[in-house]
């Protein structure tokens, strides 16, 4: 593991060959694979991902991207954050603290973190010292946030209140 | 199949216990949980949940949820629409038509739909009529967005600009 870094990763053709590894590829893949065809994206642009090279192979993934504090629903006091996605080690390269990696180097912005653990991932999550934030189905929805709080950050006590949303009510509109 | 129907679910104490059986079990149903057991819901008040019994057994599920237009960045015009999530269906129970019966419950709204497929699922959720929404980072994040529309609805062009939000520039901050 000692030759092994977490690098920024960049939007070219053989980063989106790797990425069709990964469970999760999809829509955003999908997108930045027709930007880079249709050139509305530069060849080796940054992209919004980090990964792990074992050799010439990406084994590791994840997606960060930081939102506003005007947008934040999770913490007190409001601030920036990051929302971690898309955190990903291929099934032959587990086991070996990879994810872990990933993880800390989010961390090392020292931002507090939002994440929406894959299912039967929970346990990870804590293991990195993430706590299941207090559901809310009106931010929430499908949604099982985990995060994590550097020192003098704290969750937010009732997360959102928003007008005007109910699930559906009895009977048809 | 001639007997079996869309139901709406009720919190209690069976239903909650039922929801273990289904994959996507999470934060959602261990709030409601500990709502029930805290006594911040009454028994049998109403879930955002609709399911179809098989017997006694319940074998389908998917929770629905109204967003009120001023957040919706998917529909133009811009317009109150559904989130459709935790649709799933219990294994020995698949291919008997449960799944459209749980989608075509929720079109039956006449409301357009925004859901989140689980990996795997994009086939299903096209052969629903549904179409893959254009990613937008700032929106999605790790989202596969599908939606469904009815009649004179558009997909939103431009879904949303919002400002200040940007993904991790390089360096640290």
């Amino acid at each position: 593991m000692s030759d092994v870094k977490v690098e920024s990763l960049l939007i070219n053709y053989k980063t989106l060959e790797d990425f069709k590894q990964f469970q999760a590829y999809g829509h955003q893949e999908l997108s930045m694979l027709e930007d880079l065809q249709n050139n509305i994206v530069e060849n080796n642009s940054k992209s919004p991902f980090y990964g792990i090279y074992y050799g010439n192979r990406l084994v590791a993934r994840m997606s960060l991207y930081e939102r506003s504090k005007k947008f934040d629903h999770y913490f007190n006091p409001p601030q920036d954050y990051l929302v971690l996605f898309k955190l990903e080690v291929l099934p032959d390269y587990r086991k070996h603290g990879y994810g872990k990696m990933l993880v800390d180097y989010a961390k090392s912005f020292n931002l507090p973190i939002k994440t929406n653990p894959f299912i039967n991932s929970h346990g990870f999550w804590e293991k990195m010292g993430f706590e299941r934030a207090s559901y809310n189905i009106e931010r929430d929805l499908g949604e099982n946030p985990f995060i994590w709080m550097p020192p003098g950050v704290k969750e937010a006590i009732r997360p959102i209140q928003l007008n005007d949303e109910t699930y559906m009510s009895d009977g048809k509109q």
